[in-house]
Order: C-alpha cells, then sequence, then structure tokens
C-alpha cells in the first residue's frame, strides 16, 4: 500500500457515528451481554492464565520510563512488636513501552479528531472529558481468541519487523481451528517475549518489531473484534507509512473506536492453548476506575 | 471480650502450616479450580457491576493522600494535524484510604511476624520477598457472596462506628437466601459511601466507621472465606482494643492468611443484589503484577 | 519547664499586632531593604555554598514520603536524530521530612489560630488564603549567621534527641566571633547530616533527633531573628512537652510570625565557615510563587 | 536564513570542548567567582524584584498540563484545639509552558547529542547521567541585565510571531545605556504577559509568540551571555524552520551551552527598570537540588 492509498483506507473502516452520535464505547458496542454470558460457558477447568508482563521498575531498552514502586514502610524499619503494617506508593507511566495497559479510544488523535469525531480538544489539563478509560468501568468480558502467528507458521517468534498479513491471520485460524466473530477478544501473538527472554531485549522503535500490517484494518473490521490484545504494540514497526506511522493504532482506535491493549504477555497463554489445543476461553480485565485518564494498566485474565 | 481474650482468640484462628510451610497464598487455597469453573455457571444475564470507587484524586477527609492523575500529552499542546497521542501518569499511594485496593499478606505483621510464621523483616527497602500482591498473579475469580448488612437491618447505613457481629452476618445471610461457605468471596456492605454521598464524607479515624467487630473472625474462619471485601476497612474504628488497634486487619491477614479488599464501592452492587433478589454472583478481580508490593489498586467485578 | 510553664511563655513572646492587624510576614518585617542592601556588601570572594538537601526520591527511615522524580522523555525512547527534548515530572510532599523547605505561616495552628490571630479556617480546600507561602514572593535576602553548635563544642555532632539551650547559642557566637541581631538569618546546625552520612539515617521522630529546646524562644525573639534555619527541625525530639510537642514550631511560626527552614543541609555550610573563620554571609532564598500553599521546597544559598 | 545555513550557523557557534570535554557547565563558566562578587556591588537600595509567573494550576490555553496543588491537611478539617499542622502536596511538569524554570543543558539534543557531544542515552529512565540541573545546585548569581524590547521600541509589547533580530537588541542597548558582556545574566522581555493580561492569554504553539530569530545566535555567543532568560521560550515562534524548529533552545542548549530560563515574568521588572532608569542589577536564583533532572521550577530574583 502507498501512503495514499492507506489514507483512503482509513475511510472505509470508520464507524463514526455507526452507534450513534453520542457513542464513547466503539466497538465494545459489538460484546453484548449475551455474549459475556456465553463466554463465561467456556469455561471448563477454571485454569487461569494472566496476560499480564510484571510491572516493569528497572530500566531496559524497551523501557526508558519504568514504573515506580516505592516501599513506605518496610518490616526492617517498623518495631517488630505489636501490630504493625507495610506500604508502598506505586508511579506507573499509562503508555510505558513494557507496561501491559488498556488504550482508552481518547488516546489517539488524527487531524485533531478522536474516535466519532470528538475534537482532541476535549482531552485537557483534567483529563479526557470524552472517551477516557472509565468508559470500560464495568470490565471486559466475552470470549477470547488466540491467533498465535509463530506458532502456526512452525517458527518460535515473528523476526524484528515482520509484517503480519490478513493472509497470516486466516492462516492462523485455520491452523487453531478456530474463526474470529463479532464482539470477540483478539489477541495476537508475535512471540516478543520468548524472543526478548532468549536473546535480550530491545528498542523496538530502533530496530523494528513484529505486528500487523495496515492491510489488517478492514479483516478486524469485517471480523468484529472488539478489542485487540498484542504481545507488542499491534502495529508492525517500521510501518513504512509516513504519515501515518502507526496506522493500527490510528485505524483501530480513531477510527474504528477499536481498543488496544499493549505490551501483553501471551508466552504463557500460548503454552496453556498449545497443551490444551484450544485457542478460545473466557476473557475479563477491568482498567482501573481512573476518571478520564488515557489509558489504564491491567491484568488481562483467561480463564478455560 | 477484653485485649486479653482477644490475643488468646487470635492463637485460635491460625492458619499457619495449615497449607504447607512455605505457603503464600492463605485461604485462597480453598478457592479451587473446581470452585472457579462452578462459579462461572452463576453467570445468567452478563450484567457486571464493578465494585470499584474512582481513583480519588483530591483531597478530602477520608482521602488525606490521594492519587494523582498527570496529564502529559493533551488535545491542547498537540497541533490538530497529523497523528498524535494523548497520554498520562498515575501515582497511587496503594493503601489509599479511598482508594479500592487488594492487601497482599505482607502487608501486616504481628509481634514481627506475617501469615505463616515469616519474619516481617522479609519486606524490605526492595519489597516484600514472602506473600507479595504478585502471588495472585492469576487473578482471583470464585463464587461471590454479598452480606448487605443495613439492608438486612431495613437501614440506608450503619451508624459510624456501629459494630457488626456474627448474628447481623448470620441474619443477613437469612434475610438474602444465601449462606456463605468454603472457597467463598464475602462483601460485607456497611453503606459507607451512600452515607458519604448524603451527608458528606469524614475522616473514620477520628469519627469512627462501621465495620466488622473482631468476634467476627471465628465466624470468617468457620466458613472458609477465601477473601474478605470490605466498603470501607472491614473493621470497626474504632475498634475498642488497645494491643491490636484493628483485630479485623490481623486476625485476617495475619492469623488466617485471609486477604481483604479495602475501600470497594458496594452502592451499584446493593441495588443490583436487591433489584435481582440474588445475592450470588461469578467475581473476578486480577491485582496489577507488582512484583514484591503490598498491595495493588484493583477493579473487581460482579458478573451476574 | 513544665507544660503549664510553656504555656505561659507562649503568650510573652508574642508578635500579634506588632506590625498591624493585617499582618502575614511576621519577622520578615525586621529585615529592611537597607538591611538587604547592607547584605549584599559581604559579599568578598563570590563563593556561594547550598544549604539543601538533593531532593529525595528513596523511601528511608527519615524519608516515608518521598518526593517523585518521574522521566517522561529520555535518550533512550527518542530517536537520535534531528532536534529532541527530554523531560520529566516532578512530586514533592511540601513538608517532607527530608526536603529542604521553607514553611508558611499559615502551616501552624495553635488553638484554631495561626500567626496574628487569623482562624485556622482560613487554611481550606483551595489553599491558604492567609499567609501563604507566596507572601514572600520577592525572597528572602539579608545577612546570614550561622550558629554551628557541634563546632563550638568540639564535636562531630550533637547526640539524637540532644537539648540546645540558650547558653549553647551565645557560647556558639563566642565560640565564632559573631551576634545575632535584628533582622538576621540564624542557622543552627546539629549535624544531623553528617551523624547520618557516617552512621546511617534514623527517624527523628522516633529515636529523637537534637533541636532547640523551648528555652531558645525568648531568646529568639529577643535578639530579632527574622528566619529560622534547622538541619532538621529546628525543635529538639522528644520534646519532653505533652500539650505542644514542638514548642520551636508553635512558638516561632504561631506566635511570633518567624518562618522556618526545615531539614537544611548545613555541613558544607560548616565547612566553608570554618575554613574562611566567618559565620556571616549574604544570603539568599526564594521559595516558588505557589499561590496560597503552606510550603516551598527551596534551595537556600550563602554568599560570601 | 535558509534551513541550510541555519545548519552551517549551528556549526560556528559551537562551545563543545571549549571547557574541556567533561564540562557540563558551558557558558555558566563564564561567569567567575570575581563576576558573582561585582554584581553584589550593583545592590543599592535593595529592592528586590521576583521574575517568577505564579504557579499556574489552573488550565488555560497556554498551559495544557498544569502544576497540581493538592492540600493534604487544612484548618477546615482539623480539630480547632491544641497544636495543628496544615499541609500540601505539589506536582510540577518541570518543563511546563506557564511555569518559570530552568532548562538544564540535558533537555535537548540534536542529531543524538546534548552539550559538548555527549549522548542523548546518557539520560535514562533514573535522569540524565550528564548535565542534569544539579550541575547547578550552587545557585547562578551574577550581573542581570534586562533588553526590554518593546519598551525600546516604543509598544506595550511585541505582536504574536514578531521577530527580534541582533539589531533590535543593539537598539535595546542602546536605548537603555546597557552593554550585555561576557558572564552576564540577560533578560529578553517580548511583553507575553502584559498582553495575555489585557487581551487574554493563547496557545503560542498555534497563534506564534515573539522571540528571538535564529540570527540572534552569533551575537549572543559574542557577548557571551552566561544565561538567557525569556518571558516565553526564548524562540519566535514559528521559527519558520523545518529541520529545527526552535533554533534558539537548539543552538543556545546543544551547541553553546547556554542554559535557558523559559516563561519569566517580566513585567514588573520591566517597570522597576523604567522608574529607576537602571537595566542592570544583581540576579540571583537556585534550582530546587533535584538529581539528574531536566529542569527545575524557580522564583528568579533581580536586587536593585
Amino acid at each position: 500500500m502507498t501512503d495514499r492509498e492507506l489514507l483512503a483506507l482509513m475511510e472505509t473502516i470508520s464507524n463514526w457515528g455507526r452507534w450513534g452520535k453520542d457513542d464513547q464505547r466503539g466497538t465494545l458496542n459489538l460484546l453484548t451481554l449475551e455474549m459475556r454470558a456465553r463466554a463465561a460457558k467456556l469455561v471448563c477447568s477454571g485454569e487461569s492464565v494472566s496476560m499480564a508482563l510484571p510491572l516493569a521498575t528497572a530500566p531496559a531498552p524497551d523501557n526508558p520510563t519504568p514504573a515506580f514502586h516505592l516501599m513506605i514502610h518496610t518490616g526492617y524499619d517498623l518495631p517488630a512488636q505489636g501490630l504493625q503494617a507495610s506500604s508502598d506508593y506505586l508511579a506507573i507511566p499509562t503508555h510505558g513501552r513494557a507496561i501491559t495497559h488498556l488504550d482508552a479510544l481518547c488516546h489517539m488523535f488524527w487531524r485533531g479528531m478522536m474516535y466519532n469525531g470528538y475534537p482532541s480538544t476535549e482531552v485537557k489539563h483534567n483529563g479526557a472529558a470524552r472517551c477516557g478509560i472509565d468508559t470500560s468501568f464495568e470490565g471486559i468480558i466475552g470470549r477470547g481468541v488466540m491467533l498465535d502467528v509463530p506458532k502456526s507458521k512452525g517458527v518460535e517468534w515473528l523476526e524484528k519487523g515482520e509484517k503480519i498479513f490478513p493472509a497470516d491471520l486466516d492462516a492462523a485460524e485455520k491452523h487453531h481451528g478456530v474463526r474470529v466473530g463479532e464482539g470477540d477478544i483478539l489477541a495476537v501473538r508475535t512471540g516478543r517475549h520468548r524472543y526478548a527472554r532468549t536473546r535480550g531485549n530491545w528498542n523496538p522503535w530502533v530496530e523494528g518489531q513484529a505486528g500487523l500490517e495496515a492491510a489488517c484494518l478492514p479483516w478486524l473490521r469485517e471480523r468484529g473484534v472488539a478489542l485487540l490484545i498484542g504481545d507488542a504494540v499491534s502495529d508492525v514497526t517500521p510501518s513504512g507509512y509516513n504519515e501515518i506511522s502507526v496506522p493500527i493504532h490510528a485505524g483501530a482506535i480513531v477510527m474504528m473506536g477499536l481498543p488496544l491493549v499493549d505490551n501483553a504477555d501471551l508466552e504463557a497463554l500460548s503454552e496453556c492453548c498449545a497443551r490444551l489445543r484450544r485457542y478460545e476461553f473466557m476473557f475479563m480485565t477491568a482498567p482501573l476506575v481512573i476518571p478520564r485518564a488515557t489509558a489504564s494498566p491491567i491484568n488481562p485474565i483467561a480463564i478455560f
């Protein structure tokens, strides 16, 4: 695709106005109460798997602004008598590059507008008047599906900068025996963290990172994906486009109203799905109820 | 009870060693995979209810150390052209008095020891080597039960400092037609937030706050409660005891290994349970995976 | 002194009404423009010495609520091309125990009143309507004098909880060949930080900290001290008084209208004064212009 | 100038290596101890003037990320008895657009390098290993000179986007009867705040803001300015250059090692200089000692 073709594609995937001019929930509208209830029926053994990276408080090439975990009271400085309490303080850059987080729809602006045409100026000093993370305060619960792209390709991980095309998603579906449908929560694995744990981590903005090519945007819209989860940022980097450096972020969040989970850890989920030969599960996450915020750190859970 | 009787009671409720000398999960051991799977079967309509307070960033009598929500990039400072991204920073005192959070078992020490006899010195400047919040990284999922004490008493809320005794819990069970059993997640409502929203909030450590009397400890142990949720701090304040100012915190966390959720918002849940005439539900929460932390802010969810 | 004698002393040192019933500057009125100009004439070599502790962002026994320094953009996350900018965010508990700060006169209340009889209710949720830190927005510039009590006693530091009496101040004056007079800025050193750097730091509210005994209050008033600087909190802890736990804070700030600088680092100044055999200097500090605040972090400077 | 000419100019003004390959202080090296001492002799009446904006905690077009001032304890919620203390919490985006702050030399990178050729990667998650704000911990004290450009042009303020050229600086010198020389601290007034207070404030990155044209860079270097203070960001916006959008920031901070004070309030200083017919003064400021930070909020003071 050329830059010009990408710009044209942006218009074709728009969900602006689809759920009314006041809508702030985007594709989460596709995930109905009935679907939630059906997702609960997927639970068999009760086994659960976390998709969250441990909150990264140490510096690394892929973590230039880590979180802080400050101990306030410890057992070391409190007297060893009577009743005592330890405590701590936590500081989190919500979009941190090694932090598993849910992007709110107010996170991205294209030409001065966010999802549904709200002006970017609705996000002010005191937070987002529209499309903040608190619009999902009741949690995101539904049927989760994982497409384990390296697994379906017979490799351990995708290479840095490797592009995932719609045909790769189709092939993974076929390999796993699963089909992504309306209202589904879709996790796409690139193997980033297996790579990092084997060979050391790296700055994906400098060295590149596997992810979805912009051509996957119509696929995501046709299937009716409600929430997209990546083990990196869903976007391949570099994307090769100049005007829209991260077309998945732009197309999903701004045009489709499709929220993203960035920096999930899909390694344990990959092992579990392979072991159980099952790529669907009950999915649950609930962002912190931070009024008017652009994101929340989360710990998404798959239940089998 | 006298102080002396309370100290004697502490020994009788101990779960130290019950799940092995290396155990760090306490009563969460009571919540088996099978129970998780059974809890999923409670889902009917798919309706979900959050039990989290909005993250409180303004100081108030009940919130002396608020959280911070710092906007980093807004629609006001970014040009209204091309692709742009808003972002923010979040700082949270994990045990903040108006913050819905899950206490880890490393949060309380009694006479220099935490749950299972681990020395308090295992909680150092770099966090908790034992019983940190990350022991629950796979989420807490099970059958939730709410005991709405004011509802069962026919009042809007309990008064400041009002004590809840085992007989009140029994009466609430009878009123609701539900029985708390092994591995259950129990939420006990006092109506704190309805009171605060009606009459203004207050400092519960100065003016008092309704909660469980220490006599409820054996009840909690006998029933096999896996997780205890309060809309304040579960403990009544003032407790009336000198040596152990917060006996529920001490007895539950240190002696029983029973983690607590503090400062939940149970008002919407109360309305939902009353409307549906149903006091059990699927419960899900997943703490942030903060290595070695003493607590995590959470957004616990009930699914009906 | 007994508690009763201390209460009586409080009345005798009052400056309420001395500079009019609308005054909000207290003893800073003693520091005239002419004195400022004369202080500038003390400058000889131009050497300057900071009296500020580095802003402490790590928790420690003497620093239970540290400041935050949050990096927003770093050289690691920005591409190494074109023009780029690093940035950060700073969060400061203004009265933090390891933070060098200037207390405003609205910081302390005695029996519901602050300096000059203003009711404490003038300090609300939106800050101090009276006696806020911004009353000193033009800076505090004058003659600084240091009394290095351990130096004059021939010791490295005062012991934890050691009391400084008026006779000790007189002896230090004699030892240094300097005399504290009207409008002077007085720094009193206990050696706290030399002690901490040698033996490790500690919680001064648990283990005690050297400082001025309440008997120094009349001395401070007679001499006409305009600003008092301590390397801890000026008050000795424990003070030994029940009704007024920190009598220097109460007597200076509330009764005399004498602002305090807490947690200065006087070690470099001590070395410089000893080397130059000179205990007077031009002093300069300027609080951040924070409307209606109770304090400001500062970096006070001595110029020789 | 064309973009290409600007790039060429950058090389000609470099001070890299001028004070040794380990230097981190840049043009502050020009301000010797002797100059400090001479500056003190400029003090006559002792009158002082603050150049700081009140810390802006309210949203405005020129203040998209304001500071926070959170009251923690107030006279309103504390009992009106005995001794009580108010307190607050302060959070500051150090480079905030309406915050008077001192930029450290680590603030800007050009082609992956900061001043003196240090790699930008020296500014990490834990702050700046080189050229942090704490390199100025002993304060910046010297001879201040103000060039009041609107005054010398006989207007109230410069228009939005109006460019200041070297000839304008020369003309202002002539008008005021002052000459900027080596080691001087130079404040250049555009009248931004008088404009804003008269006509309302605006977003200078959208509507433009008066400031120095890039052609002033050689002038600043020839004169040996040690510190440059602007009532906006010193740079005119828009600058008209594509590759280097803010050439004064790039040229001064990166190439010359000349630190900048942004967003000073020069209105009171303008009135004072005009009244006294005197455009030189003793200047003092001291950044907070924030280890490894990229900036500090300050309250710079002129003493006459």
